[in-house]
């Protein structure tokens, strides 16, 4: 597969860095608005600067990776959907549902194999809580709770971009209730606060945020979010069923253990989500290239990057009229 | 302190037990509807076997531990409050707010130590996370998260007498939330739903339910409870702040582990509550005594029920409602 | 059970306080070289002041509890055995092989329920890794290791008059060998040093020291013993077969966790013996009164108590000798 | 670094992926005895093949990885020193004394970068215990003990050229000793059984031992090996000082738990070598790198080869004569 990258930022960077070693992927190209980090990065990995317009133009390329700034996601993708490029573009491809759902028309009518960027759903620990609760080792799955903490607030201005809370952080964990639950959900109730910085409350945002799902055959789902956890990146799952219940843990650098005055103390979890997800962003270009090669879907698809942000808006909505919300009623 | 039992059913022979081994608690009587286990148990621990009439009349009786059926519990209350004994109520005072509300003003206009049966308060695991936060260990609190489950579901007859799961089961988590946030609640909201037992569902209960509740301050507590899990009794709550969490960890007999075939296995925790607080019942009663003895307040008391019944009414509400009550509006 | 206890220093207390409480003994007298001590202690219970000529003489007395300083054990031990009373002794009955030899005729020639107090038999952790060994769960038992560090060391007068670390502090972990792999041990090697105080290396004592046994069929058994974990007491069993391994963890007040900048923090474990085995010496004395009760055998006896002193004895020659010993020379 | 690889089996396919995916590195040939085996790697990572005598001629070649039979090591390595290449050495050189001073001698007289692969210096737990022990976290080592089991027995046949249990597998844990204790070594005791597979004993060796060592200044020091954990390969290590303790725990795939009918459940260790330290082996390489781009001192290097053979030997005569050996008896 030869595939170019847009966008050499934190994330650009970490994805080149698999592409450079993986045996099925040749990195082409890289572009980026600011000229000087796609240079770098080019250089890095002996790949060629291009423009945006190149991307798409050029022949030989068969695959874009679209991780520059939110805002352009959308239209990349509609002009690679177009060029008949496979896509693999970071989440979201846009912050409101109509430009979403303009994005997913163009797919539809140049169909390409698009993957979305949700990370987690390539997380070894994850991927086999899925595994283990699809082969019925807790029974008939009744209750689901996801924790997701990050280490540290972003600054306002970052929260103003970003659609808040809801679309920006909650829609990962938006993104594993559907696909472990794996059947519809009705209703969204949402509750938050701005308890960390009063910036983001300024903002019109929170910061603390407890949402609870229920799906069709009633099912509860919980996520509690947080945008400062002080030891690092949390992230839990819970599933709970009638034989039983799964726990996914939070991972550490290593395992040592040390007992003493303090008492008996283990590593602090990883910091943030480059540390946590490192393996799962290898495993999410192998699942994009399979998905080429074998011109089948993805695990994770633009229709879930549209499902995931119906139930941010959702929850949005809940938070302010301080009611659950028929998830029927988001179109 | 000489005392006198009202009750010698399961958690009545519990209380036996520990009042036959304290040193300044002596069981002078038992009263129980049904005769026979009032002679066993009196019989057993060679105290005498009494009428409810008696225990209030009696002056020799300093206290009665009330842990008949919860219908007679105002009753009974109101009776010892009245002849001046020092009370220990199991919870609840009653099903309903107004009874709750003409006990507490029997109490009022005839004062005595009156402690509830909020036992797990009187746990050391919770009692330690509760002087950890308090210490300002987490640094500010912002989440707390309680989950809660029963080992088996009651049958159907008991969920008709019970008041609902709200009020017969999650009271204890309510009651849990108002003790470590130490802040007034504000909103609550509820989801719930049977996907264990439709008798229960017939019964016009539920046996899964979710409730978040948010203080004045604008902290968000999540409580999850489910009538049935598999591997015995979980109790566990999560408290984070600004500088931590702190975690209450399920408990079991030992901690011996076995590393095989089928992986790395600690023990289920304890099956059930009498497992479980088996420690907290004996230090109830210590507290109850000591309260007598010093004229002061027992850790829990009678508003503490009253204000755990108004959270379960408000959360009955907020699920026939599917909106967010606040807890003003309930009188 | 009418019982008698000689010695009210630290562990008489302990066992006082279990006896008062248990339905089928009571705690008829408490005798004590130190006169204050047993006044104290025979008050607190309500019970008689006590000679010891008179613990032997009385004939309402049915069993004694020797508790007091370890050169007087063997003494007390035959005086009881001659009087047909049921004992339970503290470990170790004496010092040296001869002295506990012929209290072992006494015994044979007197025959009466007599005890050991080798208390961590009757731990509930303990006891279930004895039961999953008995029951296959690891299949054939190939290793068995102990761990066995105490929180601080004693004073050096104390380190003279004990025997040295084999026969006082190692003991306790070669009793267990013996229980565990329920063999004879064939060989004894050990090695030790004097790393924490000097005093006790003057006093020619060691105080760190590591023991490999063998057994008849080649099991390999080690124990390591310090006397300073600076983190408490440190109890840990790995039993180690063809079909698994189990491994005895160390315990604490509560599981409570906490996770903040340190890192994720559990409790260090039980700060030394009375609270590790607080539950141990409960059951003990019910493993006593059993066997006096049915007239069977209790779980630990004098021939246990003889057969770890061998081992003392082998591990001491072989420090001095630096070579494995055949425990069939030591007589 | 233009790197040629001599041996093409199970671990030198194991270096080639990670040397092909290293940016500082290129593997420019592949030399194997068998040569279907050199073909096979070769085209996989567009590598030549070579014959071994062209390793050591060609000019272009500037180090040399020897990962062949255990036979061979001491020759290729005495060969590449003559030729002045950079070595990384699987370990061990030789199975005897002389012959490993020997190659250490040639060494001498043609002074190149050579690298042993005692592989567990480099993965990052012990790593961090080793870090942990040299800031004086557990303040001064007072012992130390290691667990090291792997999950299935060798067949007899490659026990007999193996050199025995203390030279084939416990040969890592005496270089572990070494490496965390840094200081003289003076006493060793051994003993050991067979008691997995007969064929083995019947082979002359053993596969279960334990092996007790004594530093210079009196720090003690315990080895566990088994050749069978049903579990997996278990790998542990404990560090114990006056401060406090230090231990390596396993590692597993992820730390999914599940919790039900069988208890509290988290996944077996990494079932052997290859899984448990797939990232020393990358360590290995990068320091492999740095030492030759530096011009210095690898992690391990050729003379900590001959002390952990020394010390292999010592433990086959304290076996067989049933004493302690003075290290210094080891010439």
């Amino acid at each position: 597969m030869r595939l170019a990258l847009i966008g050499a930022g934190r994330i650009g960077k970490v994805h080149a860095q698999t592409i450079d070693a993986h045996p099925e992927v040749t990195l082409v190209g890289v572009a980026d608005f600011h000229a000087p980090a796609a240079e770098a990065l080019a250089a890095q990995y002996g790949a060629r600067i291009l423009s945006t317009d190149a991307v798409f133009e050029e022949a030989n390329i068969d695959a874009v990776l679209i991780a520059s700034s939110t805002p352009t996601h959308a239209d990349y993708l509609e002009q690679a959907a177009r060029a008949g490029k496979a896509i693999l573009c970071e989440k979201p491809i846009a912050l409101d549902l109509a430009r979403t759902r303009d994005a997913l028309q163009v797919l539809e009518s140049h169909p390409v194999i698009c993957a979305l960027g949700f990370n987690r759903r390539h997380d070894p620990q994850f991927a086999a809580l899925k595994k283990a609760v699809v082969e019925g080792r807790i029974g008939s799955l009744e209750t689901l709770s996801i924790i997701s903490r990050d280490p540290a607030p972003p600054p306002a201005e970052y929260v103003l971009a970003s659609g808040g809370l809801f679309r920006d952080m909650m829609i990962h964990d938006f993104d594993m209730v559907r696909w472990l639950v794996d059947e519809p959900i009705t209703y969204v109730q949402a509750t938050g606060s701005c308890l960390i910085d009063p910036a983001i409350g300024e903002a019109g945002d929170i910061d603390t945020a407890m949402v609870t799902l229920t799906t069709a055959s009633g099912r509860l789902c919980h996520i509690s979010n947080s945008r400062r956890a002080c030891y690092g990146y949390d992230q839990r799952v819970e599933a709970f069923g009638s034989a039983g219940m799964l726990q996914v843990q939070n991972e550490s650098d290593t395992r040592l253990r040390f007992t003493g005055e303090p008492g008996q103390v283990e590593e602090k979890p990883h910091w943030f989500f480059l540390e946590r997800y490192a393996t799962a962003y290898r495993i999410e270009i192998d699942d994009f290239v399979r998905a080429w090669r074998e011109r089948s879907a993805p695990l994770a698809g633009a229709q879930d990057g549209l499902e995931a942000l119906r139930l941010a808006e959702a929850a949005e909505r809940s938070l302010h009229e301080g009611r659950r919300i028929a998830l029927d009623d988001i179109h």
